[in-house]
């Protein structure tokens, strides 16, 4: 390790559970901060959630590394006495709870600054912490479909669709951890603070000119399918054994490169494909032309033919083609956790490469609870006998 | 205004152009960094792309307030040079090139640690700086075919889907930002370093558990339509009119609370649909039921009664309803710019809600070069003879 990160020093205490507020806590502590994950029950409810590995939740192992768990019931009196104990040396709060939530267990603003003023909590929700929705249910797909995520995905007059994964939900995480470091940077100025994180907001924030062009122009930007919304050709094209080969080619220069190279000099000469401009108004048959070629060849093929020529060019791959992937394997992406009994873990190493302080996996995901006393006793100096009687109220366990 | 923002006194030069890196430099701007976009010849080229208001590019504007345009031919020696000297005075660059084209330029990091060694450099491609893929040409379309993003999205035995917009270049930007501040954070223990932001490895930290899932059990996460997947009944199903509302009740209290909404005890009583492990199992007729409900009501009209009884729901909107959502209303979300000769353009706020240094909208976007003097004169303080040589070589103009 070259370092402790660039979050050396800070302290998190982490309320959140399913994946937007665990993503953001996990990414504050892959960059070196100090993550208490605090569960009650039978903890965070993604540790029950498939698919396994062994006995352990893969969708909970790719969320919450680089934390440490404490088993606290903070429903009861002494739980909750405890968790302000702490706060007295915590940084940043994340929570994904309803609005409001903080507030009822007595740790809203006004409880937080008699507390410790510094403390910066970072609020993940739906809707946002203010506003006429802000206690609806909130799942990634009812965001995606309120914020019109759904109504630019699929195509055209086919029912509008979802992305292939919660993406809406990591999107908020990231954004929660954005406006984390950006409250840590004017904390000396300005104190703690609080960030409202909105999952329908950060959906908008991504509509590139969509909301704009209906409020400017009185048009809807619907599903488009597979096409760039701007040059053709561009869509995922079928190779001769099925298999999606995804290509743009649709400036002048690349669609010259790919017209010389699949031997169809023809088709620069032809007024309808010749300039990007017209070429997008005949995408259905200048992408006629390209699919024949296609037809003929392997998906891979056609990426290493277009790849030298500097089309932008690559196989829709599934996971089996991911993990196999050379720049992947290159730049060491995956790689594997390691627990006590010696079992061994897939992990999608951090993304976060700074070159003094590089993201890092400090600590594999942790069984539930396992930290508590170690946490109590070492960081928090709370005595033998101060722990046994809390273990002994049940508070902690 | 309540103050300067988070980065009050931190200054960017952003050589971006397309998406990820102005989005990445915007977000910079939003939180009160002071943006120098550096363009060239007609400028980003996304000042010319559809859809526009008048002549402005919605594109464009999208993705480009809180700047300052400098127009600077950075391949004449003295542009360089010109660049070299505001270097002096700059806490980050933001570039989306091809990989080595900053070395190329003479502001690689050797270069750039004689002129200021606490400069940061953001770095956004599509497949990193380093690796056997790094001088592939990269578009988000592109990243989300090889990274699998596509391979998740869509209907199972359709062909693999792109998302509705480029979001993973708006991704690639957030991170972009996030590396950043952690840079910055570091900073003083640390001095500038390079953040190297691949929208390959983004998609992967997106992944959920896919990746993981096929090394430790060999399984392909595919397409799952508009189904969640892992509870049911959650789909998107068709009100009277055709218009889409997406429905999550497929935990247990959900599910139950819905039954009984809509005068169907008797699904609870059927083994087959009671536990939401069974449902899942039985997920085709489980919506075969929902279907027949929603099929007698209107979108909105199933929104507001579940909404009501906490159940997850919301009308599939497009564009059209985007702008008249009640909440997005309520938080303001919608704003506009005014442009010197009246003009008035849609804008979509800054989704970061920070309680004492909020996100703001200091600037609107500028037009191409509007500040190139104003900055050399009142913030690098060139004299009017400096300013006239420079015009005069075609430096600037």
């Amino acid at each position: 390790m070259l370092n402790k990160g660039a979050l050396e020093g800070i302290r998190v205490m982490d309320f959140t559970r399913f994946i937007s507020g665990p993503y953001c806590a996990q990414l504050l502590g892959d960059l070196g901060a100090e993550v208490l994950k605090i569960e009650k029950g039978v903890g965070d409810n993604t540790r029950h959630f498939i698919p396994y590995s062994d006995d352990i939740s893969l969708y909970f192992t790719g969320l919450n590394r680089n934390k440490h768990s404490m088993k606290i019931d903070f429903r009861k009196p002494d739980g909750i006495a405890l968790i302000k104990k702490m706060l007295t040396e915590v940084d940043v709060i994340v929570e994904n709870f309803k609005p409001g939530t903080l507030d009822k267990m007595g740790l809203g603003r006004a409880e937080l600054d008699k507390i410790n003023s510094d403390i910066i909590v970072v609020h993940i929700s739906g809707y946002g912490q203010s506003g006429p929705y802000k206690d609806r249910a909130a799942f990634d797909c009812v965001l995606e479909a309120m914020s019109g995520m759904m109504s630019m995905t699929g195509i055209e007059g086919q029912p509008p669709l979802l992305m292939g994964q919660a993406y809406l939900d990591f999107i908020a995480g990231t954004f929660g951890a954005l406006g984390c470091l950006a409250a840590i940077i004017s904390r000396p100025k300005h104190g703690g603070q609080d960030v409202d994180v909105a999952m329908i907001e950060a959906a908008l924030a991504y509509s590139l000119y969509a909301p704009e062009h209906y409020l400017a122009n009185g048009k809807i930007t619907g599903q488009f399918g597979n096409r760039d919304r701007v040059l053709s050709p561009a869509n995922a094209f079928k190779d001769k054994n099925g298999k999606y080969v995804y290509i743009h080619s649709g400036t002048d220069p690349h669609f010259e490169r790919l017209c010389m190279h699949i031997g169809r000099e023809d088709l620069l000469a032809e007024d309808k494909f010749k300039y990007a401009a017209v070429r997008m108004a005949n995408a259905e048959a200048v992408e006629i032309e390209v699919q024949k070629w296609v037809g003929t060849q392997t998906a891979y093929d056609v990426e290493d033919q277009l790849a030298k020529l500097g089309i932008p060019c690559a196989v829709v791959a599934d996971m089996s083609d991911v993990v196999k992937n050379p720049q992947l394997i290159a730049r060491n992406v995956m790689k594997t956790f390691k627990f006590p009994d010696g079992k061994e873990i897939p992990e999608v190493a951090t993304n976060l490469r700074l070159s003094k302080t590089p993201g890092q996996t400090y600590k594999r995901p942790p069984l539930l609870g396992e930290d508590t006393e170690d946490v109590l006793r070492n960081t928090y100096g709370l005595t033998e006998n101060e722990i046994q009687n809390l273990k002994d109220e049940k508070v902690i366990d």
